[in-house]
C-alpha cells in the first residue's frame, strides 16, 4: 500500500459564513459541525494510524498559529508559510517542490465536511495507487442533488484493476437545468477539490502547461528558509507567482487525468444553508446552538454564540448571532452573505 | 371652557414590545417613536398651556422614579402609587377619590400612540363638556382597519349641541367578519381607553354598579398618606379591591354612556407589527434603528440597540436586539411575543 502524505490545503476565507467566519479565525478553524473544526478532522482523517504519513499544512501567515494550535500532533509534519494568497496551484506546488519526487501526495481542502471517515480513506488509497502510476487523480463525487455551485467530472474508461475511470473532461458550474442532467445520468461526479499525485508528475505537469508557476515556485523555495517546523519561501519571489486554479492550470490540460467515484457523506458547507442541511435537524427542520426559544417555526437554524434569540411563526430563515453582529438571511440570501460590509470589511 | 384633570394611566406592561419593553422599563417610559417616550408625549399632550390642569398619575411603585423623570415639569401634578395592579377601574377610582367631586378628569393610556394632537385637544374638550353634564363619556376613535383586537363602541343618537353621541352598546372583540362589517357600517368606533369623567359622577356610577370596588378604593385612599407629590393607598385595604376593567365595571353598565368621534392618527402600540406601521418606512417597507444593512429585503423592521443587523432576502420580518436578547418574528407572530419565555419570565 502506497503511503500517502497529506497535504492539507488552508486558503478557504468562508466569508459566506460570516460573521462566524471571520478574518482572524476563517471557516476551517471554527467548530461548525460537532466540536471539531473543519480543519482538525481534516487531519484526522489523514493520521498516521490510518496508513498516512505526517501532514504538509499550507496556510497563510495570519493562521499559522490556528494550524499549530489545531493540529491533532502538533510536532508531527511540517507547515508552509504563504506569505500572500496564490490560490491552489501554486499552493500544491510549494508541497510537491518540498517532497521527494516519489511521494504521493493526498491534497485535501480543510473547509470540507466528510461524514464517512472510512469511504474517504478507501478512496484515499485507491487514488494514491493510480497516482504512483502518474495520473493525476480526482476525488469523484457522488451527486446528491443538481448542484450549481460545483464543478463536474464526466467518468469516462475504466483503468483496470484500479477501481479508478479516465476523466473524460472537467465541466465548468453548469446551470440547473444541466445540473439535473448530470444527475439523472450517473456518469457525473463533483468535483470537490480532492487530489492525488506524484509529487514529480504533479510538477512535471505543472511544468509542462503553466511553466510560469512551475518556475516561480520552484525559485521562491529554493530561496526559502525552514524555521523548526515552518518552512517560509522567499516572499519576493513569491510574490511573482500568478494565481491560478489547478484545475485550470493543470486538471483541466492534463493527458492523464484520473478519478476514483466516492460516496462519503460529503459537504463544502459553502454557505449557511449548506451548514444547516449538514448538521442534525428536529423533527420541524430547525437546528439550534445556543440559547434559544423557536415557537411555531420550521426550517429555521439559529446560531449563538451568547444572547438568547427568540423566533415566533418564521419559516426558512438562517439566524447568527456572533460577536457585535447578528445575521439573518433566508436559504436562498445565503449564497450572498460574503458580499455584505461586514463581511467584506473585516 | 371646563378645565380638565389629565389623569394619566401607567399601568401597561407591554410584554408584547419585548425585549425593548422589560419589566424594569416597561412601554411608556421608552422612546418607541421619535425621541419621545408615550408617557411623556401623553403629558405633553395635556399641558397647562393647552387648557388641562396639572395631572394626575396612577403608577406602580416600581415605576415612580421613571414617571417622575419623564415628567415635562416633575413640580406639577400629584402621583398616586398603586401598592399593586388593580386595573383600570381601581385606578380611575383612585384618581377621582383625590379629587374635588366636580372636577372633570379625562383618563388617557399612557402607552398610545396619537399624532393628531389637536384633534385629540378638540375631542377632549367636547367630551369634557358633555362629563360635566354626568355623561360618562368615551372617546370613539375613528377606525382605519378592521381590527379584531379592539373592542368597538356602535354610535346611537345625537346628544343635542355637544357633538357627541348617546353609545348604542360595547361590542366585545369581533372577528374578522364582524370587523369588517363594522368598519363598512361606519357607526362604529374603536374605544381606545380614553375617558371623560365627573369624578363626582363617576363615583356614583362606580358605588352603584360595583359597591365593593368603590367601598374598597374608598377606605384605602382614606387609609393612605401623602409624600410630597406622592398619595399611597392604604396598601392592606388596597389590596382587597377586585380587579376590574373600568368597561365591565362601569361603562357597560351605566344609561349615561357618551362617545366623541375623533380621528387623530392613532395607535395602541399593540405589538410590534402596529409600531412598525407607525413608523416611516422606505420605498420596500422598511424601518431600520440602529445599525443595519438590508440586502433584497421588504417589509422588514429592524431595531437594535448596538450589533450590527444583516439582512439578505428577506420579507415581513421584525428583528429586535436588545442587551443580551434577540427577538425576530413575522407580523402575524407579533401578537405571540408576550408569551416568549424572555417576556414571561423576566
Amino acid at each position: 500500500m502506497t503511503q500517502i502524505v497529506p497535504v492539507i490545503l488552508c486558503g478557504g476565507s468562508g466569508t459566506r459564513l460570516w460573521p462566524r467566519s471571520r478574518k482572524s479565525r476563517p471557516k476551517p478553524f471554527i467548530p461548525l459541525i460537532g466540536d471539531t473544526t473543519l480543519f482538525a478532522a481534516t487531519a484526522l482523517r489523514c493520521s498516521r494510524d490510518a496508513g498516512f504519513a505526517d501532514p504538509v499544512v499550507v496556510a497563510g501567515a495570519p493562521h499559522v498559529a490556528l494550524v499549530e494550535s489545531q493540529l491533532p500532533d502538533p510536532a508531527a509534519g511540517t507547515i508552509i508559510v504563504e506569505p500572500e494568497g496564490k490560490n491552489t496551484a501554486a499552493a500544491i506546488a510549494l508541497a510537491a517542490a518540498r517532497l521527494p519526487v516519489d511521494a504521493v501526495m493526498l491534497v485535501c481542502p480543510s473547509d470540507h465536511h466528510i461524514g464517512d471517515w472510512a469511504a474517504f480513506r478507501a478512496a484515499a488509497h485507491a487514488a494514491a495507487a493510480l497516482a504512483a502510476d502518474d495520473w493525476l487523480v480526482s476525488f469523484g463525487i457522488a451527486p446528491t442533488a443538481p448542484e450549481t455551485g460545483f464543478g463536474y467530472l464526466k467518468r469516462g474508461g475504466a483503468i483496470e484493476g484500479s477501481g479508478g475511470y479516465r476523466v473524460e473532461r472537467f465541466v465548468e458550474k453548469p446551470d440547473l437545468d444541466r445540473a439535473r442532467a448530470f444527475l439523472a445520468d450517473g456518469g457525473y461526479s463533483w468535483n470537490g477539490g480532492i487530489f492525488a499525485f506524484r509529487a514529480g508528475a504533479f510538477l512535471a505537469e505543472l511544468a509542462q502547461h503553466r511553466p510560469d508557476i512551475a518556475d516561480a515556485v520552484r525559485a521562491a523555495v529554493a530561496a526559502g528558509h525552514a524555521d523548526g517546523q515552518r518552512f517560509h519561501p522567499d516572499p519576493a519571489l513569491f510574490a511573482t507567482i500568478v494565481g491560478e486554479s489547478v484545475d485550470y492550470a493543470v486538471m483541466e490540460k492534463t493527458a492523464r487525468a484520473a478519478m476514483v467515484p466516492v460516496a462519503m457523506d460529503w459537504s463544502d458547507i459553502g454557505n449557511w444553508q449548506a451548514l444547516h442541511a449538514a448538521l442534525p435537524q428536529d423533527a420541524a427542520g430547525n437546528v439550534v446552538r445556543g440559547t434559544a426559544e423557536l415557537r411555531g417555526c420550521r426550517n429555521v437554524m439559529v446560531e449563538t454564540d451568547g444572547p438568547r434569540v427568540s423566533v415566533v411563526g418564521v419559516e426558512n430563515l438562517i439566524i447568527v448571532v456572533d460577536g457585535n453582529e447578528v445575521m439573518v438571511t433566508t436559504p436562498g440570501g445565503a449564497q450572498l452573505v460574503g458580499k455584505l460590509q461586514g463581511a467584506v470589511n473585516q
